[in-house]
C-alpha cells in the first residue's frame, strides 16, 4: 500500500513538513509496512519556500535586500534540490510585517527587494523562478523590482523615480534594454489567486490599499499612479496590463511582472503542485491525505488541500483532509475531491495551547483515521 | 447494512437520544438506506432514567418525597415501556445536588427519599427495579431508606432512629418483619461502579464523606456509626455487610441495601446494557458507533463505551466511538474493544458555544466517519 501524505502547514502550529511527518507517524501505527511518500505543500503563500525545499530536498539562501521603506532587511529564498528551481516569497522582501503599522504607507513603500531576489536568483543559473505575491506592503506596481532588474523609469527631468506608489505620476518614460538579460533564460511562475485588475473599483489600490495603510485619498491617488503606468506601458512597450486579470495582485506587481519575458500568472497551488510533481507521485497511491490549519468555505478557492484533491482525483484516488480547525461552510470540499476531512481539535484550551498541541493532535487523529480506514479493509477488528 | 447507535449522553450538551439522533443524522447522509436502531445508553450515573425510558419507548414519574434534610423535594423513576422494570436515580431524591453547599451535613442527610422511590415503584407492580446509586448527599448506610421501605431501627429506648449517618451510632435493635412484603416479588438491580468497603480507610466516610461535607471528625463518627451498624447487622440478621466489595458507594447504601432481599449490585452499563436487551440488537450489526462527552483514560473503568464495545466484541462487531472532548491518556480504550475515536470539536470557542454546537459537530463527525467508512467499501469515491 503506497500512501501519500501533501498537507499545507498548519500555520502558527507546524510547517507542512512536520504535519506531514505527524501524519505518517499516526498512520504507522496502523499501517508499519505500507510506503509512505510526503510531499510538503504550499499555495504559494507564506511557508511555499520552506515546503518546497522539504518537498525536493533544497536549501534556504540568505541575503540582506532592500526593505519597503529603503532600509536594508534580512531576507531568504529557496532553492529546489535540482538547483534549477528558486522559490521567493515577495514577502521576505517586500512584506508587510517589514513595516511598522506605523509607518504603513503605500505612496512610499517599494517593492525594490524583491526584484534583489530575483537577480540573486538569476545568479545561481536556474531555469525557473516561483514568485509568491502574498502578504506584499507595497503598491508600486512592481516598479521598484523592475528597478532593481535594471528597468529604468524617468521622469520628465529624465530622472530615476524614487520608490514608492506616488512617484508613478511622475513616470514619462520607460526603458527596458538594461533590463538583466538573464532573464530571456528563465520562466518566472508567479502565483496569484487574484484575479483583480490594475486600476479601478476592484483594482489593487482600491482593494488592497486600505490593509497596507491607504487612506481613502491614498487609495485614489495610488489608482491615478497606476493607471498612468499602465497607459505608458502600453504606448511606449505596447503591454496591455490595466485589464489584465491578477494585475492588480499585491500592488500591481502583476502587471508590473508583465514587463519582463517569460512570465506566467497561476494559481499558487497549481505552481506548487507541478514544481514538487505531485501527480506522478500519486499516480501509484492507495490513498491521499492532506490537511491545512484551517478548511472552510474559503477552501475550494485555491486552497491546498483542494489542489491536492483535485489532482488525486485525476487519478480516481480517495483522498482525507486533516484540519486545525473546521468552520461551518466547509461542505464545499466533498464537491471538489476531498472525501472526509476531519478537525484535529481534542479538548477546549487556550489556543497558545491547542497550537502548542498540534503534533499531538496530527498523529493522534491520523492514527484513527487509520484504524477506521484500516477496519473495512480486515473485515473487521484487526 | 444495520448500525447500532448506542451512545451515551454527551454531559450538558446533549441527551444520550439526541447524541443518538445526530450520529444517525451523520451516517444517514451516507448509507440512506441503512437499517438504524438507535439504543440510547447510560452507566447508571445522571441520565440513566432518561435514557432507558428513550431506549425502551418508557416514561417518566414525577412525586413528591423527603429529601436529605427532610423537607419535601419534587423527584422522578422511570418505567419501561413494557411497565415491568422501574428505573431510580438516587440522586433525584437524595441527592448532593439537592443540599444548598452551606447545609451539607452527612451527619444529618438521610437517604429515606430513595426508599419513598422504591416504594412508588412497587406500588406500579414491576418485577424489576434498577437502582443507580451515585451523587448522594448521604452517609447514613441506607437507613434512611430501609426505613421508608418499613425497616425499624430502634435505639436503646425503643424509639425510632433520628434521620442521618450519626444517629446509627444509637442503633440497638433491627427489626425487618414489617418490611414491604412487595419486595420479595422484584429483583433490585444496583448500579454500582466501586468496590470500597463500608468502613475504614477505603469505606464510605473516608472515601467520600469530605465531598459531602463531612470534616475529619465528622468523617471518624460515621465510620464508627457505620461500623457499629454493620456489627448489628450481623449479630441480629446474621448478613456480613462491612466488607462487602461496594457496601461502602454511597454512603453505604450498598451496605443497607443487603437488608433487603434480592438485590444484586453490579456494574451500572451492565445493568443498562441488559435492560436495554443490547447483546440481541448487536448480533446482526455491521457496524456499532458509540460516544460519550469525554473520553479518556477513565472511560475503561466502566464507562458506558467500553461497555458497548465489549458487548459488540462478544460478537466481533466493528466499534466506533466519538466523543465531545477526547484527553491525552485515552489509547487504553484500544485494548478494551474500541476500533477508532474521534472529538467533535471544530474550532475553539467558549464552553457554552462549545456545548451548543453539540449537534452540529456530532452531526459533522458521524458524517465525516461515515464518508471514510464508506471509502472502502466502494472501493473509491462515491
Amino acid at each position: 500500500m503506497k500512501i501519500v501524505i501533501a498537507p499545507d502547514s498548519f500555520k502558527e502550529s507546524l510547517t507542512a513538513l512536520e504535519a506531514a511527518d505527524a501524519i505518517e507517524t499516526g498512520f504507522k501505527k496502523v499501517f508499519p509496512h505500507a510506503t509512505y511518500l510526503k510531499v510538503p505543500m504550499a499555495d504559494g503563500g507564506e511557508g511555499t519556500v520552506q515546503s518546497l525545499i522539504d518537498a525536493t530536498g533544497g536549501r534556504l539562501l540568505h541575503l540582506d535586500v532592500t526593505a519597503p521603506l529603503g532600509n536594508q532587511t534580512a531576507a531568504f529564498f529557496g532553492l529546489s534540490g535540482d538547483g534549477k528551481t528558486a522559490v521567493i516569497e515577495m514577502a521576505a522582501a517586500s512584506g508587510l510585517h517589514l513595516v511598522p503599522p506605523s509607518q504603513r504607507n503605500p505612496l512610499l513603500t517599494t517593492s525594490y527587494g524583491t526584484g534583489e531576489l530575483i537577480k540573486a536568483a538569476l545568479d545561481h543559473k536556474v531555469e525557473k523562478i516561483i514568485l509568491g505575491i502574498g502578504g506584499s506592503a507595497t503598491n508600486d506596481g512592481g516598479v521598484g523590482m523592475l528597478q532593481a532588474l535594471g528597468a529604468r523609469f524617468q521622469d520628465a527631468y529624465g530622472q530615476e523615480l524614487a520608490f514608492g506608489g506616488a512617484a508613478l505620476a511622475e513616470l514619462t518614460r520607460i526603458q527596458l534594454d538594461k533590463l538583466d538579460s538573464r532573464l530571456q533564460q528563465v520562466t518566472i511562475e508567479v502565483a496569484c489567486d487574484v484575479d483583480n485588475p490594475l486600476c479601478g473599483e476592484q483594482g489593487a489600490s482600491a482593494t488592497f490599499g486600505p490593509q497596507k495603510g491607504a487612506t481613502a485619498a491614498m487609495v485614489q491617488q495610488l489608482d491615478q499612479a497606476l493607471a498612468h503606468f499602465a497607459k505608458l506601458a502600453k504606448q511606449q512597450l505596447g503591454l496591455e496590463i490595466a485589464e489584465l486579470a491578477g494585475a492588480g495582485a499585491a500592488g500591481g506587481m502583476g502587471g508590473g511582472l508583465q514587463l519582463l519575458p517569460n512570465v506566467q500568472l497561476k494559481p499558487g497551488v497549481q505552481i506548487v503542485i507541478e514544481a514538487a510533481k505531485l501527480a506522478q507521485q500519486l499516480q501509484d497511491a492507495d490513498l491521499v491525505i492532506t490537511g491545512e490549519g484551517r478548511i472552510d468555505g474559503q477552501t475550494v478557492h485555491g486552497k491546498t488541500p483542494i489542489g491536492v484533491a483535485k489532482t488525486a482525483k485525476q487519478f480516481n484516488k480517495p483522498v482525507i483532509a486533516i484540519c486545525g480547525c473546521l468552520r461551518d461552510d466547509y461542505d464545499a470540499v466533498y464537491q471538489h475531491g476531498i472525501d472526509a476531512v476531519f478537525p484535529i481539535i481534542s479538548q477546549l484550551g487556550s489556543l497558545a495551547n491547542t497550537l502548542a498541541d498540534g503534533h499531538k493532535n496530527l498523529v493522534s487523529t491520523a492514527h484513527n483515521i487509520a484504524r477506521l480506514y484500516c477496519l473495512n479493509r480486515d473485515g473487521l477488528n484487526r
